[in-house]
């Protein structure tokens, strides 16, 4: 069960290319993705309505695609508009189209009702693309449901322990106690880590001598985005005093592939003033080491899960935020079923 | 669910040794193959009445097989005739045996009542085993089932698409309206393409200045084998006019080894008189190329239906041939249950 | 389903670190193993009780282990004693532990209830650990359910085929009638198979230059245990003579992953008496390639099942140790089911 009613990050934009087709599975909906002349994306059913081929394995044909398999060919809202030999088509063939947006460099998805498909719901991702903000682009595939991954990253207590020669570096981390509060769309975690030893890649980011006060302030929204401030700055300067502040930025958001696979997208910027180029390499070699020592850890717990699902977990203060998030997720599920179940109650019957 | 009342082919002639045993899996029963000294062909179930070892993993010895578990020795006819420290042997100490029948290099197997193993429902593959013709044997393993590569079989439209750079070559085979008939265990399907360039290889049996009329005429039956003539002959020649045709013939089957594997079974035979060896060997070539253009796209449809089972698709006028090649799988299912029931409501009830 | 309320081989003494941690999955269980400084080993749940990370994926601080997930530190009664950022603990955080048993370098965990781990039932594995005795330790990993391997164990007709070139050597192995007798905690069967050749490593451990009479008696034990004094002795030699004979112990057992997956660990000794450390390497060498040539069989035979898991079996007398102790299991299963609602019923109702 997935959340059907918001925008999925399908893609980063560079990954759909200017004229050829793009696939992949969002809530296990394979969509297929492709551009129209002037650059703008269409998202189709990847299905085709005839005997459920991939269109992905067909061609694009101006700003249409043209199944590779009996040759049917469909628009760019779904409708087929050629089938070789058929003098007419009928009017169920066509497939699918989803709404797509695309905000600073990520590609959505809407999965859901079209007519509800505001843009006001998109997140912020601003320092993907933004001129004083820069960044590598990184995506990894994982074989467990999104949730565990959900939980991973609304409790930064982690950190301390699974990333300790990484990004984390203090069992200060988990000490600090974040507070959590309701924003539209998710929660926002601020947690703040006094006097602490900086992580490696801070320091090609500035001069350090002694610790830093380290915090992370982030909102996590459905269906599963990550937006962060976070950054240091030296333990001891005064109040409100950036000049030798370290600051990032990071966007991450998980897209379920299917109940057991998830696509992870994510990027943490630096500001363009505080480094240049090999900066970004740097931070982004760091989370890739960092996030396949989450997915190692994932996916040795989504294997004890697996050996006994039932198993009772016992709630610590640490999970208010994964709980909480869970609770969201849980409740817009039920609302649209809700939804849709008021929708055909309320069906005028046919005559 | 499979027909079990039909002949599947099992092997090429070639495949089963002259002192050897050789296994292959038929709608879900593993089967042993061996010869007897007079060359003919054993089928026995390849499952030790015992403890259920495969025999296959035993040794043959004369016109018999032992199990390589515990030694239990079975014969021809799939009695258990030895059973190492054993006096007497039970009566239900055997092994089921397959009626068997070799036709033209095919190896058949009756997978039901054998009292009902007729050969008049033995497909005419003569072009395996003819003077006048000559092709290369070919299998394929399939990981899906078997109707969806029926179903590819039974709408040639694909190969303007699949095929596009290898059998096809042309979009007007797509275009072509193919006529249908009922055919004893099948039906025939007819497509004649008029004006169309040669594909690769018939140019290598014969100089073609210009287009060709093609013809694809085969019988689809059940279970599910292919046997097709076709060729071309260029455009313009005097009706009935043979003398510069490429004539081809193919014999193709397919058995379902378990409801989501397949055995591909193939060949197309040229006249002797229109190329030697090396165009058998050019044309098994080009086969193979495109037979993996189909388990490509099949396999890749396979995964689409799996990811939603019950999505419907939208039959079209080209799905005639498979639609009705389906119907009459399912009502030779239905049937065979029919007459099951009808026989066990019939027995003599115990004294 | 497993019998519980027995201990299970989870382990090779060596294979658990002087300092660090070893984690085995015993009957679906993870099983996390350390030492204390005194060198006695703890074994707990290999799940934290928050989140359900293994342990084994943190770290050993002393007599303690914790977590690498959001770093839950527990004690060897599984206690949690810390939570990074909480002052207080549940009192249901906490991990089960399991009783352990070190005896003749087989380290065993009780998977029951721990006030019924009495040491009684552990088996007189002695030639593990005896200075009259030499063997190496081995371990293999197999794809099936148990009870069929034991299946195996508990028919050695199978020698004379599947290891007719290794172990085996005659078909009178499987001629011989064995005796079965019903011992404490499991079934003793004795095999004499006189006047057979030598297998090859006999060789290496006396001179021979005809016949022996070969012996096997073992007892197989709950859960899975096999311990056998097996030899030869020249054909002919005086009654009670044993000057000339070659005298081997072995002890194997079995332990359930999950219902598909078995841990086998196996060795067979020789008097030191009878050769040196290289014996004691031929011997490994020849149970290792007989033993793949058991999981061969064995794997061949699961999938065989697998195809038709309701096809029946045809119980012959050489099943009568293998039916006798599947008896055994299934009993054994009952009750403690029974134990378990017996428990439940009498429970007082809560006021």
């Amino acid at each position: 069960m997935f959340i059907r009613n918001c925008w999925y990050v399908i893609a980063w934009d560079h990954e759909v290319p200017a004229d050829g087709l793009f696939t992949r599975t969002v809530i296990g909906d394979p969509v297929l993705l492709f551009r129209r002349a002037d650059g703008t994306i269409v998202a189709l059913e990847d299905r085709c309505c005839h005997r459920h081929a991939p269109l992905s394995r067909g061609r694009k044909e101006g700003e249409c695609v043209r199944c590779g398999y009996h040759g049917l060919k469909f628009d760019a809202r779904g409708a087929c508009i050629e089938a070789p030999g058929l003098d007419t088509l009928p009017a169920k063939a066509r497939v699918r189209t989803y709404p797509v947006a695309v905000k600073n460099k990520w590609v959505f998805v809407w999965m859901g009702n079209p007519a509800l498909a505001g843009t006001e719901s998109l997140p912020d991702n601003f320092s993907c693309d933004h001129q004083d903000w820069n960044y590598l682009p990184g995506y990894l595939h994982y074989g467990t449901n999104y949730l565990l991954i959900a939980d991973n990253l609304l409790d930064f207590s982690h950190l301390s322990y699974v990333h300790e020669k990484t990004l984390g570096g203090s069992t200060a981390i988990a000490q600090a106690r974040p507070t959590i509060e309701k924003v539209p769309y998710g929660i926002r975690v601020t947690r703040r880590v006094p006097n602490v030893p900086p992580p490696g890649y801070y320091r090609r980011m500035g001069s350090f001598d002694g610790n830093l006060d380290r915090w992370f302030i982030y909102d996590f929204l459905l269906p599963g985005t990550l937006l962060m401030h976070s950054g240091g700055r030296p333990t001891g300067d005064a109040p409100g005093d950036m000049s030798r502040a370290v600051r990032l930025h990071s966007c991450q958001t998980l897209t379920p592939e299917t109940e057991s696979t998830t696509h992870y997208f994510f990027q943490q910027s630096h500001l363009v003033a505080q480094g240049d180029a090999s900066i970004a390499q740097i931070i982004y070699d760091a989370l890739v080491v960092a996030f396949h020592e989450d997915r190692e850890m994932i996916t040795a717990q989504a294997r004890n899960i697996a050996l006994d699902p039932q198993a009772p977990m016992v709630p610590l203060a640490m999970d208010a935020a994964l709980a909480q998030f869970r609770r969201l997720v849980t409740e817009a599920i039920a609302a649209e079923r809700t939804t849709a179940e008021a929708t055909q109650a309320t069906d005028p019957a046919p005559a």
